[in-house]
């Protein structure tokens, strides 16, 4: 079994330990961990009363580096995290911690079981998006945050966003959810599915007990993913019917799109392990905000604090319209829109109309929390 | 090598040679196939001036039998095909080819080459859709048939009726395109080579030189290609997120919808060849009507019989968007619309309304031309 030591956990991450023993961490599925390790980043000072934290919730394959420090590379959401950016540290404490079941330094399955020291591997137990949002809230505490002054996130992101307000509202000010999902849909749980197969495919795989990562598989899959995370309207743009050989008979000679397609495929299976892969990948197929809560619009009415829905007019995973649904469910909603053609990754590229949006609704909630 | 004689010919069809010793079959890419085998079937008669032939173009993997003969299995268009339905054997000669490079008994990976007595498997040349056709236009020589009442076919096949249009317009009285694209577009080309990725990371793939056919990843193709050739508003309604066992927190308990597409992919494998299901693909991406001819707009303008383009309006693959534009091309064309949520798969669901949208083009089609 490999532990993927060569995924490396970002330089400034901070490790906590949580539970411990007789101190087990129970999950929703009924089974528990011995212990949970979460890795996180910050950045800006906790404020005296302990309630300007800001919360970021990553994706399926991000980890705890949204932001940076002083001499380390850029985080993924390096344009909104920093001094005057919009998610402002000079303001704002901002803490992103890496996923329950992730490969970036939180137990997840390329983690250590401690009753037996080896890597979980594939008897790390099924997790939900409610065991990840219940170790960030654990952390919030040991943190000494009193109250979030936000939650935000994308995708997976946002669905720990939507139930942070279905769990915990008293300990939110505010929620940004951005292109996401109440409830996984079947379209996604389709392309998810089809996803897993391509990992399970691969030879290399050996039911998760893999000596060799099963590199090829997790490209698949990621591939086929990247065809949900842009839109029609970027690949015809970027690349049309641009060929990267010369002889279009040629079996091996691929269109642009196709190039680019493996290597994005090729990059991820470098940095990512493929049990997390599909740890996570089953627990967004989970993720149902209304499940065991009356359904999702009575979840939903317990988040009562201002929120900020973002879609993105060219997102075909999660879509627009989508959004549009979750605000009318949500008490106190409103609605961003991201014009792009960039599809759902338009959380990782349209930093400028992103702050557009956060901006004012951090200020008018920071406003009204002062008024009131 | 397996030469997949598991796969079976359809009962009713009929075997023509074309080409010969002395007289090679030449392929758009320059190369050549020794002799060439196209199996057919046919339902009606053709009449006296030869003129009432219609052309049935198949898509990615269907067959011969889109009609049936007495005491014969029902055709993949049976609805569509016989005595008083909308392509109304009483009245048309229906002709539906089996297309160069599938695995239903023309010329393609599975059949032998001639020069060796073993089946050509990968080394089977590339092909394109124009290579396609003009198989097609040699049967329709063969078979006596002066010119063609329509030709009409949906995805793959509708690229195959654009192409006729374009090179043999002088013989086709009219057109008829469904849910199909002028050239393959770039989230189609993506999809199909993740779709490829599958079959040639199975394990038993073997460079396609296989012996036992790598059913897995072909599967595995199928589910890619499902994704989109249904829509997520049917995905929701049909499945939304039923579970197909107990236990959420099973690893093993699918979501219908997996299991469904589990079950699409399992029963193509069975039944098509990887090798075919890779030269069909390729052609595909290869397909672009206005190469070599000046541009889409160009070779267009010389398609100036009438063309009835449908197009579906929850198709993801193939937008409706995309056949307005079609017709914007097209000389003498006009729209037809249907409305489902079945998506790109559409054309093998919707029989009542391609019937309503059919039948009217084909009667104004033959009056214009008794008029004529």
């Amino acid at each position: 079994m490999s532990p993927r030591s060569d995924i490396k956990i970002p330089s400034g991450a901070q490790i906590v330990t949580l539970g411990g023993p007789g101190k087990p961490f129970h999950l929703h599925s009924g089974a528990h961990l011995p212990q949970v390790q979460v890795v996180f980043e910050s950045w800006g000072t906790l404020n005296a009363d302990a309630s300007n934290a800001i919360l970021v919730c990553h994706a399926l394959t991000a980890n705890s580096h949204a932001g940076s420090a002083p001499g380390e590379p850029d985080g993924w959401w390096e344009p909104l995290i920093g001094p005057g950016r919009v998610l402002d540290t000079d303001r704002y404490y901002v803490v992103c911690p890496n996923l329950l079941g992730s490969c970036y330094g939180s137990t997840g399955p390329v983690e250590a079981d401690p009753r037996k020291g080896v890597p979980y591997g594939p008897t790390f137990p099924e997790i939900s998006i409610r065991d990840i949002v219940e170790v960030q809230r654990v952390l919030m505490q040991r943190l000494g945050i009193r109250r979030l002054a936000s939650v935000i996130g994308s995708s997976l992101g946002g669905m720990q966003v939507l139930e942070w307000g279905a769990m915990y509202p008293e300990l939110c000010a505010s929620l940004i959810p951005i292109s996401t999902a109440v409830q996984q849909t079947a379209w996604c749980l389709a392309l998810n599915a089809a996803s897993r197969c391509a990992i399970t495919g691969d030879p290399e795989w050996r039911e998760g007990h893999y000596e060799h990562p099963p590199k090829q598989g997790l490209a698949l899959a990621r591939m086929i993913g990247m065809i949900s995370y842009r839109s029609p309207q970027e690949f015809a743009g970027r690349f049309g019917r641009a060929l990267a050989g010369e002889d279009p008979f040629d079996p091996n000679c691929h269109f642009q799109v196709e190039k680019y397609l493996r290597h994005q495929g090729a990059k991820l299976a470098e940095r990512f392990d493929a049990n997390a892969y599909l740890t996570l990948s089953r627990a967004m197929d989970r993720h149902d905000v209304g499940a065991g809560r009356g359904g999702v619009s009575t979840a939903l009415a317990a988040a009562s604090m201002p929120a900020l829905c973002i879609g993105v007019s060219s997102d075909i995973r999660y879509p627009l319209d989508d959004q549009c649904e979750l605000v009318r469910q949500l008490p106190s909603a409103k609605l961003g829109v991201i014009e792009s053609e960039h599809g759902h990754d338009s959380f990782l590229i349209e930093y400028e109309q992103l702050a557009q949006l956060i901006g004012p609704f951090l200020s008018l909630a920071a406003d009204s929390k002062e008024a009131a």
